[in-house]
Protein backbone atom coordinates (compact mmCIF):
# COMPACT_ATOMS: atom_id res chain seq x y z
CA UNK A 1 0.00 0.00 0.00
CA UNK A 2 1.59 3.22 -1.14
CA UNK A 3 1.37 5.43 2.18
CA UNK A 4 1.80 2.53 4.23
CA UNK A 5 4.42 3.05 6.95
CA UNK A 6 5.32 -0.46 6.98
CA UNK A 7 5.51 -0.80 3.38
CA UNK A 8 7.72 1.92 3.06
CA UNK A 9 10.09 0.47 6.07
CA UNK A 10 9.78 -3.24 3.32
CA UNK A 11 10.26 -1.48 0.36
CA UNK A 12 13.26 0.42 1.91
CA UNK A 13 11.79 3.73 1.48
CA UNK A 14 11.91 4.36 5.25
CA UNK A 15 14.77 3.40 7.41
CA UNK A 16 14.51 0.99 10.24
CA UNK A 17 16.35 -0.85 12.73
CA UNK A 18 16.51 -4.30 11.52
CA UNK A 19 16.27 -7.38 14.06
CA UNK A 20 15.53 -10.48 11.72
CA UNK A 21 14.38 -11.22 8.11
CA UNK A 22 13.09 -13.64 5.39
CA UNK A 23 11.05 -14.09 2.35
CA UNK A 24 7.97 -13.42 4.30
CA UNK A 25 8.45 -11.37 7.12
CA UNK A 26 10.22 -8.57 8.62
CA UNK A 27 11.36 -7.88 12.44
CA UNK A 28 12.52 -4.27 13.61
CA UNK A 29 12.56 -2.11 16.65
CA UNK A 30 9.25 -0.54 17.54
CA UNK A 31 10.20 3.23 17.39
CA UNK A 32 8.38 3.61 20.68
CA UNK A 33 10.54 1.34 22.65
CA UNK A 34 8.07 0.58 25.49
CA UNK A 35 10.20 -1.13 27.09
CA UNK A 36 14.16 -2.40 25.69
CA UNK A 37 14.42 -4.21 23.11
CA UNK A 38 10.61 -3.96 21.89
CA UNK A 39 10.71 -5.39 18.65
CA UNK A 40 7.67 -5.31 15.76
CA UNK A 41 7.34 -9.12 13.34
CA UNK A 42 5.33 -7.74 9.82
CA UNK A 43 4.42 -9.85 6.87
CA UNK A 44 5.93 -8.71 3.94
CA UNK A 45 2.22 -8.41 2.20
CA UNK A 46 0.15 -5.64 3.27
CA UNK A 47 -2.47 -7.10 5.56
CA UNK A 48 -4.58 -4.48 7.82
CA UNK A 49 -4.96 -6.74 10.68
CA UNK A 50 -5.82 -10.42 11.77
CA UNK A 51 -8.86 -10.79 10.25
CA UNK A 52 -7.48 -10.50 6.61
CA UNK A 53 -4.52 -12.71 7.46
CA UNK A 54 -4.60 -15.82 5.27
CA UNK A 55 -3.61 -19.10 7.59
CA UNK A 56 -0.04 -19.20 5.27
CA UNK A 57 0.57 -15.61 6.09
CA UNK A 58 -0.27 -16.11 9.66
CA UNK A 59 2.24 -19.15 9.39
CA UNK A 60 4.75 -16.83 8.65
CA UNK A 61 4.36 -14.48 11.23
CA UNK A 62 4.32 -16.84 14.31
CA UNK A 63 6.88 -19.17 13.10
CA UNK A 64 9.62 -16.44 13.86
CA UNK A 65 8.14 -15.81 17.22
CA UNK A 66 10.04 -18.08 19.18
CA UNK A 67 13.32 -17.65 17.80
CA UNK A 68 13.22 -14.20 18.20
CA UNK A 69 11.74 -13.71 21.55
CA UNK A 70 14.62 -16.13 22.74
CA UNK A 71 17.08 -13.84 20.74
CA UNK A 72 15.60 -10.82 23.08
CA UNK A 73 15.57 -13.33 26.31
CA UNK A 74 19.27 -13.98 25.57
CA UNK A 75 20.34 -10.21 25.28
CA UNK A 76 18.24 -8.36 27.62
CA UNK A 77 17.47 -11.06 30.61
CA UNK A 78 13.83 -10.04 31.00
CA UNK A 79 11.48 -11.08 33.76
CA UNK A 80 9.05 -11.94 31.29
CA UNK A 81 7.62 -10.99 27.62
CA UNK A 82 3.98 -9.96 26.45
CA UNK A 83 3.48 -10.51 22.46
CA UNK A 84 0.44 -8.15 21.32
CA UNK A 85 -1.68 -7.99 18.56
CA UNK A 86 -3.83 -4.68 18.57
CA UNK A 87 -6.35 -4.85 15.89
CA UNK A 88 -8.94 -2.13 14.91
CA UNK A 89 -7.90 1.99 16.60
CA UNK A 90 -10.25 1.29 19.26
CA UNK A 91 -8.02 -1.74 20.42
CA UNK A 92 -4.74 0.58 20.07
CA UNK A 93 -3.65 -0.29 16.58
CA UNK A 94 -2.32 2.69 15.04
CA UNK A 95 -0.15 1.62 12.16
CA UNK A 96 -2.63 -0.27 9.52
CA UNK A 97 -0.61 -3.28 8.71
CA UNK A 98 -0.73 -6.03 10.58
CA UNK A 99 2.25 -6.19 13.08
CA UNK A 100 2.93 -8.39 16.48
CA UNK A 101 4.67 -6.72 19.29
CA UNK A 102 6.95 -8.56 21.19
CA UNK A 103 7.81 -6.87 24.74
CA UNK A 104 10.23 -8.12 27.05
CA UNK A 105 9.23 -6.75 30.55
CA UNK A 106 11.36 -5.67 33.40
CA UNK A 107 9.02 -5.03 36.17
CA UNK A 108 6.13 -3.00 37.12
CA UNK A 109 6.51 0.42 36.09
CA UNK A 110 8.33 -0.71 32.82
CA UNK A 111 6.28 1.06 29.84
CA UNK A 112 3.89 -1.67 29.24
CA UNK A 113 0.97 -3.01 31.43
CA UNK A 114 -2.49 -4.60 31.09
CA UNK A 115 -5.95 -4.25 32.88
CA UNK A 116 -7.86 -7.52 32.79
CA UNK A 117 -11.32 -7.75 34.21
CA UNK A 118 -12.28 -11.64 35.43
CA UNK A 119 -16.19 -11.46 34.71
CA UNK A 120 -16.78 -15.47 35.78
CA UNK A 121 -19.18 -15.00 38.23
CA UNK A 122 -21.62 -13.24 35.79
CA UNK A 123 -21.42 -16.57 33.54
CA UNK A 124 -22.99 -19.71 34.10
CA UNK A 125 -21.99 -23.39 32.72
CA UNK A 126 -25.10 -23.08 30.06
CA UNK A 127 -23.73 -19.73 29.10
CA UNK A 128 -20.25 -21.01 28.36
CA UNK A 129 -21.96 -23.59 26.54
CA UNK A 130 -24.26 -21.39 24.40
CA UNK A 131 -21.54 -18.76 23.40
CA UNK A 132 -18.86 -21.24 22.36
CA UNK A 133 -21.52 -22.56 20.34
CA UNK A 134 -22.74 -19.26 18.87
CA UNK A 135 -18.52 -18.89 17.76
CA UNK A 136 -18.12 -22.08 16.44
CA UNK A 137 -20.95 -22.31 13.94
CA UNK A 138 -19.43 -19.51 12.47
CA UNK A 139 -16.22 -21.76 11.35
CA UNK A 140 -16.03 -23.61 8.18
CA UNK B 1 2.08 -32.52 32.47
CA UNK B 2 0.22 -34.00 35.42
CA UNK B 3 -1.42 -31.33 36.83
CA UNK B 4 -1.66 -28.34 33.93
CA UNK B 5 -5.39 -27.30 33.99
CA UNK B 6 -4.86 -27.02 30.24
CA UNK B 7 -3.70 -30.69 29.25
CA UNK B 8 -6.44 -31.58 31.50
CA UNK B 9 -8.94 -30.07 29.79
CA UNK B 10 -7.26 -31.10 26.41
CA UNK B 11 -7.39 -34.75 27.77
CA UNK B 12 -10.84 -34.00 28.56
CA UNK B 13 -10.67 -34.35 32.85
CA UNK B 14 -11.91 -30.94 32.76
CA UNK B 15 -14.75 -29.14 30.37
CA UNK B 16 -14.14 -26.51 28.51
CA UNK B 17 -16.38 -24.55 26.82
CA UNK B 18 -14.46 -25.76 22.95
CA UNK B 19 -14.58 -23.25 20.05
CA UNK B 20 -12.18 -24.99 17.59
CA UNK B 21 -10.28 -28.10 17.76
CA UNK B 22 -7.88 -29.85 15.16
CA UNK B 23 -4.99 -32.36 15.56
CA UNK B 24 -2.44 -29.59 16.81
CA UNK B 25 -4.34 -27.28 18.40
CA UNK B 26 -7.65 -26.68 21.05
CA UNK B 27 -9.92 -23.33 21.28
CA UNK B 28 -12.21 -22.41 24.18
CA UNK B 29 -13.49 -19.97 26.16
CA UNK B 30 -11.09 -18.24 28.91
CA UNK B 31 -13.57 -18.88 32.14
CA UNK B 32 -12.89 -15.19 33.04
CA UNK B 33 -14.50 -13.77 30.07
CA UNK B 34 -12.44 -10.55 30.45
CA UNK B 35 -14.92 -9.34 27.16
CA UNK B 36 -17.62 -11.47 26.08
CA UNK B 37 -16.06 -13.76 23.69
CA UNK B 38 -12.64 -14.23 25.10
CA UNK B 39 -10.97 -17.44 23.55
CA UNK B 40 -7.73 -19.24 23.93
CA UNK B 41 -5.86 -20.87 21.53
CA UNK B 42 -3.28 -23.57 22.82
CA UNK B 43 -1.19 -26.14 21.34
CA UNK B 44 -1.45 -29.76 22.70
CA UNK B 45 1.43 -30.25 23.21
CA UNK B 46 2.32 -28.82 26.63
CA UNK B 47 4.47 -25.93 26.27
CA UNK B 48 5.30 -23.33 29.24
CA UNK B 49 5.67 -20.26 26.91
CA UNK B 50 6.97 -18.97 23.42
CA UNK B 51 10.55 -19.69 24.63
CA UNK B 52 9.65 -23.47 24.65
CA UNK B 53 7.96 -23.49 21.08
CA UNK B 54 8.89 -25.20 18.23
CA UNK B 55 8.40 -23.11 14.96
CA UNK B 56 6.14 -25.76 13.89
CA UNK B 57 4.19 -26.00 16.93
CA UNK B 58 3.96 -21.81 16.58
CA UNK B 59 2.85 -22.17 12.99
CA UNK B 60 -0.01 -24.30 14.12
CA UNK B 61 -1.21 -22.35 17.18
CA UNK B 62 -1.25 -18.72 14.69
CA UNK B 63 -2.44 -20.58 11.26
CA UNK B 64 -6.34 -20.51 12.76
CA UNK B 65 -5.94 -17.46 14.65
CA UNK B 66 -7.59 -15.43 11.58
CA UNK B 67 -10.12 -18.19 11.32
CA UNK B 68 -11.56 -17.95 14.81
CA UNK B 69 -10.94 -13.93 15.49
CA UNK B 70 -13.15 -13.98 12.51
CA UNK B 71 -15.51 -16.13 14.11
CA UNK B 72 -15.34 -13.85 16.95
CA UNK B 73 -15.98 -10.79 14.76
CA UNK B 74 -19.09 -12.23 12.79
CA UNK B 75 -21.17 -13.24 16.16
CA UNK B 76 -20.61 -10.60 18.12
CA UNK B 77 -19.20 -7.38 15.91
CA UNK B 78 -16.68 -6.02 18.15
CA UNK B 79 -15.25 -2.86 17.55
CA UNK B 80 -11.61 -4.21 17.59
CA UNK B 81 -9.60 -7.17 18.89
CA UNK B 82 -6.44 -7.65 20.81
CA UNK B 83 -4.48 -11.14 20.32
CA UNK B 84 -2.21 -11.56 23.59
CA UNK B 85 0.21 -13.75 25.31
CA UNK B 86 1.78 -13.40 28.55
CA UNK B 87 4.91 -15.13 29.46
CA UNK B 88 6.13 -15.37 32.72
CA UNK B 89 4.37 -14.43 36.33
CA UNK B 90 5.80 -11.02 36.02
CA UNK B 91 3.99 -10.77 32.61
CA UNK B 92 0.73 -11.53 33.60
CA UNK B 93 1.20 -15.78 32.96
CA UNK B 94 -1.42 -17.65 35.62
CA UNK B 95 -1.44 -21.09 33.24
CA UNK B 96 1.80 -22.05 32.68
CA UNK B 97 0.81 -23.68 29.70
CA UNK B 98 1.29 -21.39 26.56
CA UNK B 99 -2.07 -19.87 25.43
CA UNK B 100 -2.86 -16.98 23.18
CA UNK B 101 -5.60 -15.00 24.45
CA UNK B 102 -8.20 -13.54 21.51
CA UNK B 103 -9.78 -10.83 23.03
CA UNK B 104 -12.83 -8.75 21.13
CA UNK B 105 -13.33 -5.43 22.22
CA UNK B 106 -16.80 -3.41 22.74
CA UNK B 107 -15.03 -0.13 24.13
CA UNK B 108 -13.59 1.61 27.21
CA UNK B 109 -14.04 -0.40 30.15
CA UNK B 110 -15.11 -3.19 28.70
CA UNK B 111 -12.74 -5.49 31.07
CA UNK B 112 -9.48 -5.44 28.70
CA UNK B 113 -7.11 -2.09 28.82
CA UNK B 114 -3.48 -1.84 27.74
CA UNK B 115 -0.94 1.09 28.91
CA UNK B 116 2.05 1.72 26.22
CA UNK B 117 4.73 4.18 27.45
CA UNK B 118 6.18 5.99 24.90
CA UNK B 119 10.21 6.27 25.24
CA UNK B 120 11.35 7.74 21.81
CA UNK B 121 12.84 10.59 22.92
CA UNK B 122 15.18 8.61 25.25
CA UNK B 123 17.08 7.34 22.26
CA UNK B 124 19.01 8.12 19.22
CA UNK B 125 19.13 6.62 15.44
CA UNK B 126 23.27 5.19 17.28
CA UNK B 127 20.83 3.54 19.52
CA UNK B 128 18.31 1.52 17.86
CA UNK B 129 21.03 0.03 15.54
CA UNK B 130 23.20 -1.17 18.24
CA UNK B 131 19.80 -2.44 20.33
CA UNK B 132 18.87 -4.61 17.32
CA UNK B 133 22.19 -5.56 15.86
CA UNK B 134 22.60 -7.16 19.90
CA UNK B 135 19.90 -8.78 19.38
CA UNK B 136 20.31 -10.10 16.36
CA UNK B 137 23.81 -11.53 16.75
CA UNK B 138 21.89 -14.22 18.92
CA UNK B 139 20.01 -15.19 15.89
CA UNK B 140 21.53 -18.87 14.20
ZN1 LIG C 1 1.60 -1.93 4.59
ZN1 LIG D 1 1.15 -1.06 17.21
ZN1 LIG E 1 -0.17 -28.36 29.88
ZN1 LIG F 1 -3.59 -16.24 30.64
Amino acid sequence: MSDCIFCKIINGEIPSAKVFENEHVLAFLDISQVTKGHTLIIPKIHKENVFELTPEIAKNIFEVAPTIANALKAEFNPIGMNLVNNNGEHAGQSVFHFHLHLIPRYGKGDGFGAVWKNNQSEYTQDDYKKIAEAISKNIQ
